[in-house]
């Protein structure tokens, strides 16, 4: 066991069908008495947006909806997002969507609070003043958002994906309701899974893991790799979408503690040039990371490969890694994830940018392995 | 999967050999400028009240220690420790020491913001004001109390121990140091143990289980099975003790949140008559009650079996079950706690009263099979 001194912290988690209901009496625990609902027109069309605002209006919450969101968390989205805010002198934000919006939703509370430029609070442990009470209900099963203390933001000028870590951006409450991803498509059921399969993994090899994020990472990997196709093959297969929704939250509880890897720093870099769903640039880019990082932890991979369903009793530990990326390539071909860079339209004069960005992002600090400029390099000519 | 809405609430876990050190700034970022103390002679004389007191001093936190308390927690000391509180002044509570300190140092933090009397809020959610900040230190690897909503204590007129159960209890900021067990004695590490594999169990096959709880209550399960022996056998084996504290941990976060069963129960009731440590109390029950749950969750306890190392698969469902009670025993005949009721002074003519008593207690409602008055008095003719 790791002797290191770990720190785990967690909202408060409301888990279950029909627990999007409690949004409105979450809020109003916490002492809300105006809320500004941030959402998104694709969660507002499937219906999540008008439960969110019956459940508050059944609390008697004054509120205000927010919900012009693009795909990917813009910077000005947020600022216009904290205009509202401040303009109708809300005391609270919930956050109802996917992790776009649950990021837009927590860095709403960021500048509303704090003041300033999204940007000034890129990086880890920026925000000085207490955010105002936040409920977060997720609505895709992959970000994490609702339990980290992560907000990921577009920045457009700089054409990057930016960073903030901090505890602060742990929600108060998190609202997992798993009936809401019976109205996703089976594309982005598929991205997000990956997403949530990636947090998993790791999270698991993190340099910051310790036996609290374990728990929770082992069971989510387990958990997407038993789950995570039937998911994609039917929107009405609840056994798969509570596990799904399982998955979710514990993949997030593991990151949020133990933060995550190359995968995602390179990820994010990457998502700042090219519009694409951030699950599945994660989908591409997780089996060559889990290559590279193999011996950074070996046993640690040969377990993941055990925890995915692969018997490896008489494997020896490289062969049980190598069938764990092996399988990760078979479930991503099974759900039609996009297989190399190139599928997602990535040209190769991209990777002098993506190199220096994704070095610079927080999630490399945790990556298990060192990794250099031309390590990057070569990852992204292999995954091309 | 479990369908129905599950809640999940821990508080900000600091864990890892060193992590005393830090009671004093995880306090002063909850806003504490005056702490009240709650600590007893043993964690005193062991020079654990002194490194929290240091802690407090480097931090610039003003103090009082409140350490008079004896084995069990009493409604005269909580009612004492409340005057200290308020005719000191304080603005939070630290408290330092196994399950019967932190109970009493969590009714004090209850009679300071709500008065009363302790008795006024025995059973389910009878709080009404916020309580001030609590930052709780461990130092047995036993109760848990450190992240749970629990707290237990005597009422002494009744004779008899009193369950609250709130939320409201569960402290801000939990601390465990695992070099605080080492100055534990075999005894006192073999019967807080012992309530670890029960807390473990009762969570684990508890009507409110969830899969939130069942991760921590599995893993506790394990290690708990793994490490007790080892723990008591010697102070100084660190990988043991650092083992038994993350048990202790995790089997705190299952039980807070999916509740106990009967032997918490029927062992609240003894231990208000008798003045035997809670845990041996537990290790004498544990066996009985896992014979009498085991048809509510016949497979349950087949994996209890297996996450205990009993290679069960070639067992049947009830062999697998019955090798689960039979190394329970075994643990507990290893590590020498009492195996009988009347090893600890139990007497036939209890039994009216603390079947009255059990079947009352808040823990009785989460035990997975129907408990009537008859059963518990079988149960306890067969512990005799």
């Amino acid at each position: 066991m790791n002797n290191t001194i770990n720190k785990f912290v967690t909202p408060e988690i409301i888990f279950g069908t029909g627990s999007i209901k409690q949004t409105g009496d979450a809020c109003l625990r916490l002492g809300a008495k105006k809320v500004i609902i941030v959402s998104d027109p694709g969660v507002a069309e499937a219906g999540w947006l008008t439960e969110v605002i019956k459940a508050c209006e059944t609390s008697g919450l004054d509120y205000i909806t927010y919900s012009e969101l693009t795909t990917n968390p813009k910077d000005f989205e947020v600022a216009q997002g904290s205009e509202v805010y401040l303009r109708e002198e809300c005391d609270s934000v919930i956050g109802v969507g996917g992790g776009s919006t649950l990021d837009v939703a927590k860095s709403i509370a960021i500048l509303a609070s704090n003041g300033g430029n999204i940007s000034d609070y890129e990086g880890v442990d920026k925000i000085s003043k207490p955010l105002p009470p936040m409920v977060m209900a997720a609505t895709t099963a992959g970000s994490g958002s609702e339990v980290s203390q992560f907000s990921v933001i577009v920045d457009t000028k700089r054409k990057k994906k930016m960073t903030i870590i901090s505890k602060t951006l742990i929600p108060d409450i998190a609202i997992v309701d798993p009936q809401t991803l019976a109205t996703k498509s089976p594309s982005l059921t598929a991205s997000t899974g990956m997403d949530v399969l990636t947090h998993s993994i790791e999270a698991y090899v993190s340099a910051a893991a310790t036996p609290l994020t374990d728990v929770q990472a082992k069971n989510a990997l387990s958990l997407v790799a038993e789950y995570l196709r039937p998911s994609v093959a039917s929107r009405s297969n609840e056994a798969a979408k509570t596990a799904m929704a399982m998955a979710s939250l514990q993949s997030g509880l593991a990151f949020s503690n133990a933060i995550l890897g190359a995968a995602h720093a390179i990820s994010h870099a990457i998502g700042g040039k090219l519009p694409m769903a951030h699950g599945e640039i994660n989908s591409i880019l997780l089996p060559h990371v889990m290559d590279f990082n193999f011996i950074a932890k070996p046993q640690k991979f040969k377990e993941i490969a055990g925890l995915m369903g692969v018997d490896t009793r008489t494997l020896s530990v490289k062969e049980a890694a190598c069938g764990a990326v092996k399988l990760v390539r078979e479930i991503a071909a099974d759900i039609g994830t996009p297989m190399t860079l190139s599928d997602i339209g990535f040209q190769k004069d991209y990777i002098p940018d993506i190199c220096a960005a994704a070095l610079a992002d927080a999630c490399m600090i945790t990556n298990p392995r060192d990794t250099t400029y031309w390590d990057i390099e070569k990852l992204l000519h292999d995954a091309l």
